[in-house]
């Protein structure tokens, strides 16, 4: 039976071996809430990079380019965090760069994995049959918040887990933490993630549009994966 | 209000700034369970080393030694990290060294907070009305499996995390993920900790008589405090 872990921060990462496992990297809120909606919505592909230096680089190149820090769009950029921004505006066929605080880090701590894919509760569903026909190993990476632990990120993993059922060992004590918060929170999500510190930090953004959209489960049908640097749906 | 953290594991006590802090550790299975055992059970005081050659020096000037790694004793050592050994045996008077695989760890990575204090299930209210009386801000660090998150550490910080409750600001996700934790599980602490991966390695080493021992709550009226490099009785 394939074992399913998670990774309650990137900076644990160094924990768990990646390079035979399947990584999933989360953000909810909001890096790869973004992902899932901006290639869903007509972006061609996403280059996620770690530094708002290398973001501009791919700007002057003619990417788009989305560039968030601390919650807020960094000056100079197309975009910020937004997943709504891509149902604002039409994108259809243009490159994406995006760098976020940590959502693209994650990924980009990911990439010794054999395979790395994009979770979200908005393809939640799509992700999780995706996974449990491939019958490998596991590892869930959540992003949380400059190397903290984020509840809207275990949640996540815990709904993937839970999804993914009694086909996969839980082989970590963190998976079955995650695995714990979501039943007590999965009637309610939002009730539930307006307790956790991040949701307030995020509330002086005044972005709770964005947070009801991200909790919003299965509205796409899109896995991006990551391939060559580049994420494109599967 | 003062603020009241959880640092799920040693390997993430970076982020948190521990200087103007009083700190927790625990690690219940089995080194704080121990320390408050061997002090209540007339151990004068305890040295927690990180190394076991550090450990043989003070046996060698005529220390008690306990050490452990991997969940067994280490050879030519008197005693592993069983809470029991101090029941079984009167070593009243005795200055006790000990090392183990995590605990002793996660107590010398919180030495440069302000005040360092032991707590277990066995030590939870006194330890509880003892900080609350402090009114001060709080981080219990949790001292997990080889840098992993553990399920019991996250437990018995959200069971102290309930009992300090609304004296303090829940100032982080990891404290309000431990406070959810603890709700599940504190009907039945055994059974909730049978299903963690710690649980099942422990298993295997038979020590199920620790374990009953080491969740039991109140059993204790003292709280260790680091001291000079020693753990005291307050």
């Amino acid at each position: 039976m394939p074992a399913l872990e998670v990774c309650l921060t990137p900076e644990l990462i160094h924990l768990y071996p990646t390079t035979e496992k399947i990584v999933v990297v989360t953000d909810i809120l909001r890096a790869t809430s973004c992902m899932v909606t901006a290639l869903s919505e007509g972006i061609d592909s996403i280059t996620p990079v770690s530094t708002t230096t290398e973001c501009r680089k791919l700007q002057k190149m003619g990417y788009l380019a989305a560039a968030e820090r601390n919650g807020n769009q960094v000056e100079g950029f197309d975009l910020g965090n937004s997943p709504l921004s891509y149902l604002e505006n039409d994108f259809t066929g243009r490159k994406l760069a995006m760098t976020t605080t940590n959502g693209t880090i994650a990924i980009n701590k990911s990439k010794s994995a054999s395979e790395v894919y994009i979770g979200a509760f908005l393809n939640l569903s799509v992700l999780s049959d995706y996974l449990k026909a491939k019958d490998h190993d596991i590892l869930i990476v959540c992003s949380g918040w400059k190397g903290m632990v984020s509840y809207e990120d275990t949640l996540f993993a815990g709904a993937l887990a839970t999804k993914l059922g009694k086909s996969f060992e839980i082989a970590c004590d963190s998976a079955f933490i995650s695995i714990e918060q979501y039943a007590n929170a999965k009637g309610d999500l939002l009730s539930a993630i307006r307790n956790s510190s991040h949701y307030h930090r995020l509330q002086k953004l005044k972005i709770s549009k964005d947070i009801e959209f991200c909790l919003e489960v299965d509205r796409y049908m899109l896995i991006p994966r990551l391939d060559n640097n580049q994420l494109v749906p599967v």
